[in-house]
């Protein structure tokens, strides 16, 4: 068995992706702009911008005459073309986000998940329930949604036998099939790590280096990764796994019911059972509440002397956190390591120097000296923007414009 | 900055390495065996070998009658083409291996290195004196040499400032230009890591499957990474350092300086702790010479209940790898995983089965059920017809067949 390789409409598709990106990220540009950006050809920008306005994807709103020579058209995306829906399935919440075709934010609904009640008729309930609220409040019909994406906060397998399994759930093809007539619109599923790092791609820095890591830090943790512009999916969708990679062989008890694993090191709650080891007794070593707890730490924190067990915590998270960053640095080597996620957004400022040195120190050779370790540029949902940008990843593939392989299309 | 992308030029340069692979692997084929195996169309099979024979490279040797309609040409290499030398620079010894331009191997020399002189001028001696050796036993000169691959046992950096780093050793440019000047024929340098992925790419399973990782057992350990018949070379070329990677966080020292690596657990010094941990009086628990200690194991563990320290050794490695290849599971998610160095050689069989059951065990969610994990199937020095292969692009390259990135061309 050969497999397939890269083709020439695949060529055609980057070179897409790349103007859309480029014409996403400036909101407005120009023929010209884009041949700088993108460093494709002219003629090659010109025909790919020819049809993505055909196709109502891009368009070009006026002419504004330059400094020098004839007038020269302002391209934009054409946010009216329609709506797509992208809805993050967390543990403790659902949050459904309406966008236009330019993936601008249109509306946003959230609403709370018992983590503990995991039958899948409850969970369809949550989340066909959060799309239905969240056109309502945008003032938009079915008929306007070119697509809707869905990110589930496991494993998402594409190949023979697709399964969704989330610790403690699994889906297979009835319950798959019982999504697809819920939400009743062209509908992509996909792994939060994929999905981050399609945001990554779309909007923020994968499309300007070889190699790039995004890192969440929540209450899972895990890795997207990025190579030549393209998400390393892996043999069964599951690439990306690094929450679930030992930082301590049979160390502590990780939620996945194995030991030793980063997350059970830097995920939340993780986080809380350092502080519980540094001070049992500390306020916040019981709380229940993660969230509560990470951003009381970041307040903390923001006090130097105030609270030296949650100073010491994050010192040991860096450590974790650095180590864990320099086993996936020895063995993708990447450019750039992004980090994001609610941890990120809280504690990020306080754990990257001390993460930074430990990566440097640790990664072999001098294979971390020039990583580029930075917190991610892509704000707001990520997760729901990422899965969005799939689903319209998924209506230009079924338009002919891509080629992505999206695992799983329902 | 944009990267680099993949081109059509890329995408011929691609199939021309399939069509390469397909006639170097069969010996002796045909076009529509080649069209059979390689999944190309047959017009880009008829084209690719019309250029490979115009450039010498594959030989139309005869025309066989086929059962039913017109007679069949039969391709192979040809090897008459010229010759290239692999260099296989170890941590005790260096080997040069003579190969035609089919890659058969035509003569080989090894001579023993010693592994405490690390002066840049007796490492050089030694390069030179094994290619003088080789190229005298083949009874070649240096005219019919196509090119020269050495294999050093360290980083190849190939970005601004080029250099070797080499557990104890840095060569930088002014190294490399003695060695330039010592070889004396167009030259490239690269990893053992990369070098066993491009031989896994020429003659064993890498063509075959969407993503593969080759474990070197050997003093060292690390992986080479090959996704979509590519190797992965990160942003500096060191990618694939799992070796270095973390088991035990903070754990036994390694060679590298740091703590807890895979490498102090699985390489060859690694097993000998792990025996010398178990029984400390063991009398291979102080022999000096690491293959000694190995193929002793091997033959204790050949004879069962004959050697119950070395059993539970073995047991132990077992542990200790599928622990270590489960990571790489988690992170790159390949379908195929081959086992090769000198340590697979003579152990390989004995820690395959718990090697597996804990990979399966270890990886999340079902990720390893599907990963077939194999001893690889190229034979001979690995390291050496792996860095031929290198030498025999780069002279590809030169003549505008193939567009391979090499990091360090001489």
């Amino acid at each position: 068995m050969t497999t397939p390789r890269r083709t020439s409409r695949d060529i055609r598709s980057e070179s897409r992706l790349d103007v859309l990106h480029a014409v996403l990220v400036a909101g407005e540009t120009t023929r010209n702009e884009v041949t700088r950006v993108t460093g494709l050809s002219p003629s090659t920008v010109a025909t790919v911008v020819g049809e993505l306005i055909t196709e109502g994807i891009v368009a070009e709103t006026k002419r504004t005459a330059g400094r020098v020579g004839r007038p020269t058209a302002t391209l934009t995306m054409n946010a009216a073309r329609g709506r797509v829906v992208g809805i993050d399935v967390a543990e403790t919440y659902v949050r459904a986000v309406l966008f236009d075709a330019a993936l601008h934010q249109v509306a946003s609904v959230e609403e709370p998940r018992d983590e503990h009640v995991l039958d899948p008729g409850t969970v369809l309930d949550g989340i066909a329930g959060a799309l239905d609220h969240v056109l309502e409040q945008g003032g938009v019909t079915r008929d306007d949604v070119l697509g809707v994406g869905i990110s589930l906060p496991g494993l998402v397998r594409g190949t023979s036998g697709t399964s969704v399994v989330v610790p403690h759930w699994t889906w297979h093809r009835v319950e798959l099939e019982r999504l697809r007539e819920r939400v009743g619109l062209p509908l992509i599923v996909d792994n939060p790590l994929k999905v981050m790092a399609t945001a990554e791609l779309w909007l923020g820095r994968g499309r300007y280096c070889s190699s790039m890591v995004t890192i969440n830090l929540g209450t899972g943790v895990g890795a997207g990764i990025v190579l030549e512009g393209r998400i390393l999916r892996g043999a069964t969708n599951s690439a990306g796994e690094w929450g679930h990679s030992l930082l301590v062989l049979d160390g502590r008890e990780c939620r996945c019911g194995r030991h030793g694993c980063v997350e059970a090191y830097v995920g939340a709650p993780g986080i809380q059972q350092t502080l519980r080891e540094i001070q049992p007794a500390h306020p916040l070593a019981d709380l229940a509440m993660q969230r509560d707890v990470i951003e009381a730490m970041a307040e903390a924190a923001a006090r130097p002397g105030a609270d030296p067990a949650v100073e010491r915590t994050i010192e040991r998270t860096a450590y974790y956190l650095g180590s864990a960053l320099a086993d996936l640095v020895a063995v993708i080597n990447p450019e750039v390591v992004t980090l994001t996620g609610w941890t990120t957004w809280a504690l990020g400022e306080h754990l990257l120097p001390a993460t930074r040195a430990r990566l440097v120190d640790q990664a072999p050779g001098r294979s971390a000296d020039d990583v580029r370790l930075e917190v991610s540029t892509v704000r707001g949902n990520m997760v729901a923007t990422g899965v969005a940008a799939i689903a319209l990843e998924r209506f230009l593939t079924d338009v002919g414009l891509l080629t992505t392989r999206i695992p799983i299309t329902l």
